[in-house]
């Protein structure tokens, strides 16, 4: 690629990255270097500093600096409900979408016979302890509509029955969503949970 | 986003790439953070060693880590050629070709009337130069086949037309490449250019 060693491995690092490839590395490469003040010296502090500082929540499993982070630690946010989630992408969101005021519990994926991911590679013991120990009412699993979410809220359904209020999310049309667009899915879960105005 | 600055901001930094949102950014950062070894510390190392010593080939334009490229410096490509091309990307692109064994010229961009981009905006004056300085024989004109690309093409030719012999790169058919799924254009042009077997 280019002469320089460096330059190159830069290249290969970031073409490892999600969403980039060989092609787009390269790009990206030449764009930093070409912005070297105002994007490629700041990122490279940045990540220094993200690498030095980032860790996850030991309760929850959010990413953050401290090792119980912001949302464990706000007493505000003790209202007995539980939002469980897949990743802490979906986490964060939930906070975009500001609506939930409790806390979260990032299982870190779904249970997948497929890819041998068991109970005990997620967070499910720790769930099953906080449910306990925080005084949960009700847990909300806003797990994704795919066929391994909707094993894994079966499964977490089970192990904490009778124990605590058990709710999802709704499914239907999503605000601003066309029916044409929709899959048959989408349109009879709406509708079959269809509401009286 | 998340409950951090650091994090925060390097998520809007990252959005900020070529071909990169901030929903990929956001990806892309709790990515780097769970493989934090392996990733992240590699990448921020690397970028400060990069933005520490690339800089442009003072003759050529060619990213590098010195002041003259090792293209320019390397006495076996001084062999009358030179190849014009308009960024970095497209040199390394010829390079990876190992086709073409002589010298380049990056431009820095093409000539634009919308964007205002005149013939001192770019390299020309310092590619009038070299031809004489450097004794080239031939200037091969590796632009892209835009609209852009080809008024540049057309500018520099009328610049050094009858001081050294200008050629093009061939246009046609790209190997591999199938008829049904070609532009007119190119069809046409490949058939203009039809070479005896």
């Amino acid at each position: 690629m280019s002469s320089n060693r460096d330059i190159d491995s830069l290249i290969e690092l970031m073409a490892k990255l999600p969403g980039l490839g060989p092609r787009s590395a390269r790009r990206t490469v030449l764009h930093l270097i070409a912005k070297r003040d105002l994007q490629l010296i700041p990122l490279a502090d940045l990540m220094q500093k993200v690498a030095a500082t980032a860790r996850e929540c030991l309760n929850c499993g959010n990413v953050g600096t401290t090792d119980i982070c912001d949302i464990c630690t706000d007493e505000k946010r003790a209202n007995g409900q539980l939002c469980v989630v897949e990743d802490v992408a979906d986490l964060w969101a939930m906070e975009r979408g500001q609506a939930f005021k409790g806390r979260y519990h990032v299982l870190g994926g779904t249970l997948s016979a497929l890819d041998q991911v068991g109970p005990e590679d997620l967070r499910i013991p720790q769930l099953v302890n906080r449910v306990e120990a925080e005084g949960i009412s009700e847990v909300i699993l806003a797990l994704n509509a795919t066929v391994d979410g909707l094993t894994t809220a079966h499964y977490i359904a089970d192990q904490l029955e009778g124990r605590v209020t058990l709710t999802s999310l709704a499914q239907g049309v999503p605000i601003g969503g066309e029916l044409d667009y929709l899959d048959d899915g989408t349109i009879s879960a709406a509708l079959n949970a269809r509401k009286t105005l």
